[in-house]
């Protein structure tokens, strides 16, 4: 059977309940919830080819995917699946794409948000949204610190190992911005970057705040980076205040 | 041991995974969560009396709650209750106040809100906190309606029957206002009055919503209201866009 046609869902999801976009041998994936029910829909067995891969509890306000299938009903297709998708994950649109298209490939910049809660308790409407982070921090260090990242490095200093059976990734990234937006609520970094390795936003972040708490001073995220050493920047912050915003291509 | 004094503790909860405020056999209540932790803190038994009761799934930004105990350092208490308590019930408050405040009948009047996600995907975040209903309303409608429903009233039409051993409450209540207040994702109602019925705030609601869809004319309210039999109304709303926002002292 042929498939002529290239698709791209846009889908939203809460990654609280799931182990991650990618499918795993443990737990229930994002990745596959879609392809179980985009098969069903089409009748026939569905791959999906996301814009990357997000971790357990990490969210998604657009996340980009394509597959290959016959002719379909465009309006149809995204009712079927939010009705038998889970209220957690939701198709906000299908579009037809060129063949050339590729959700991975194609995509140039990627934005990121990681939302912090300051205050000294935390809103329990947001705990699976927000990383409770109520010690005082000097915002004009962290401003500061912010500038060292910006511009083109080897990341390595910030990236875990990556999954294995992952494609080796390179360490060169360019960082366009982080800006960092005071809210009623404490703080939400905003990242837009032309790649982002695996944990970067989360390692950036948490040595951010250490900056931000004068536990590293400024300029020394500068030497972090060229050590090209995971162990010389600071520890991951947890997944569940990291949105995925979009991929712009 | 004497009690000599008593406290009042500001509550807020997200009620998705509770069977509600009150103690039942069957589900944990977020009541049985304060008061066994409150007994832990506290090093004996103690019992709260709140303000009033929410069904489950029923959210709370300021529910107020009052017990007797010996004397305590009121900032330790609140840490120590924070910190035993799961992160989806928070004490922002606790406050010494006289043996003469009762949570329930110092309570001169209550708001609440009602949350509707009007578009036509349900935003995966807020699945848990607002009603999805995309169907086109009337808003005018819904205004004039609301004329009929404010001022002091029997409220039996509106009222479901209270859980079995419940005190019989008085079905003359006055509504000082009900605003239906244009939001970037639908509609909130909120409504002030001098106490509440079993499910009234979801029965009136959920009339408005057929005033609006033009199932009932604004006008027949008034019919609904005198024939004190709750057959008359609409449905209930479902509970999880329901959030009670405080009590007025």
């Amino acid at each position: 059977m042929s498939k002529p046609q290239r698709y791209c869902l846009f889908i939203t999801y809460d990654g609280s309940n799931y182990c991650g976009w990618q499918v795993q041998p443990n737990g229930i994936s994002i990745q596959q919830k879609i392809e179980e029910t985009l098969s069903i829909v089409l009748g026939e067995k569905t791959r999906i080819f996301a814009s990357g891969r997000t971790d357990s509890r990490v969210h998604a306000l657009e996340m980009r995917a394509h597959f290959d299938s016959h002719d379909t009903d465009l309006r149809k297709l995204k009712i079927s699946l939010n009705g038998l998708l889970p209220p957690d994950i939701r198709i906000l649109k299908v579009e037809k794409v060129d063949q050339e298209f590729h959700a991975r490939f194609s995509c140039k910049k990627k934005i990121y948000q990681y939302h912090i809660h300051t205050k000294k308790i935390l809103d329990p409407f947001y705990r699976h949204y927000r990383l409770h982070f109520s010690k005082p921090l000097d915002k004009e260090k962290i401003k500061e610190g912010i500038g060292y990242l910006l511009g083109t490095h080897d990341f390595t200093s910030f990236a875990n190992e990556a999954h294995r059976g992952s494609a080796k990734n390179n360490p060169i990234k360019t960082l366009y911005r982080i800006d960092c937006i005071e809210k009623e609520f404490g703080l939400v970094f905003e990242l837009e970057g032309d790649g982002f390795l695996y944990k970067m936003v989360r390692n950036l972040i948490g040595s951010l705040l250490d900056v931000g708490q004068s536990k590293i001073p400024p300029q020394e995220l500068q030497n972090i980076l060229k050590a090209k050493d995971r162990k010389k920047a600071s520890a991951a912050l947890p997944p569940h205040g990291l949105f995925l915003i979009k991929g712009i291509y």
